[in-house]
């Protein structure tokens, strides 16, 4: 079982970055459109999806930003840490298959424990896909989680094709 | 099955605005976790979601933030819209059981297509937690699209309690 530890308000450093690593399958991007009745896909036919008006959704961006929050929440600062700002810049569309990854780069620290953060999500060509700038509140006390395994979700169609 | 159609550029006046509504449920909350490897769960019992350091977690704000690109994406401006820029404040944490509003607004129009929205989501209480900007470029072109039902996604619990 992987232990996830924070790093404190006071561990940080200016330049200290971290970064987290994952990839739009389908299957991210049904269970992103199931939780928040996202995106339209007509089945799960890689080619519809890819076909559609949604190849340059909306949706795939906040995906990407989706995985900006689980970096603060996960890796750094970690856990106990809060959300208060975060301003995004879509540059470039994020396609199905691409494999992001999030950079967080301790830009600045403030008072009562805020950190400005620079966040940076490039895909595997080494591009930025969206980038931006977030407050935390990192936390001051030092947490270690034992991170449990999430449920078991699946995913049936019920297409003929 | 419903139909998705868009509000072009040219359709979209100063104030105009929609609203999207959704409730965080735990399957909600799941399936976002399951999809960016988000918040760890301790399976699905509800106290132990609520009693977690996960509580006010950074994920929740995130999902609340979700819900704005979809309903740029499929309310205002809808199908064919494009994300250029968003900024979010979190200002009260989301829960679980929380009922959202996203209220969006024109703001401003610009040249090239391009559309300041005020986003604002509130809680069944009508307190704020989330608010900011977006620019999105509205479609130009009338797009109607038969919206098809998601996959099926179920969850299993491998837990014994």
């Amino acid at each position: 079982m992987r232990v996830l530890e924070n790093i404190i308000y006071d561990e940080l450093q200016n330049n200290d970055y971290a970064t987290f690593t994952k990839t739009l399958s389908e299957e991210s991007l049904i269970l992103f459109a199931a939780s928040s009745e996202h995106i339209t896909l007509t089945g799960l036919d890689p080619d519809a999806i890819r076909n559609s008006v949604y190849r340059k959704d909306i949706g795939y961006g906040m995906w990407a930003s989706s995985l900006i929050s689980n970096a603060f929440s996960k890796v750094m600062p970690g856990p106990g840490s809060i959300y208060l700002e975060q301003d995004l810049s879509f540059s470039l569309p994020v396609k199905l298959g691409d494999t992001l990854t999030v950079k967080l780069t301790v830009k600045e620290k403030l008072e009562h424990n805020r950190v400005i953060f620079l966040c940076d999500v490039k895909n595997q060509e080494g591009d930025t896909v969206v980038t931006g700038e977030a407050i935390v509140i990192a936390p001051s006390e030092k947490i270690s989680l034992e991170q449990d395994t999430l449920p078991k979700v699946c995913i049936h169609t019920n297409n003929d094709d």
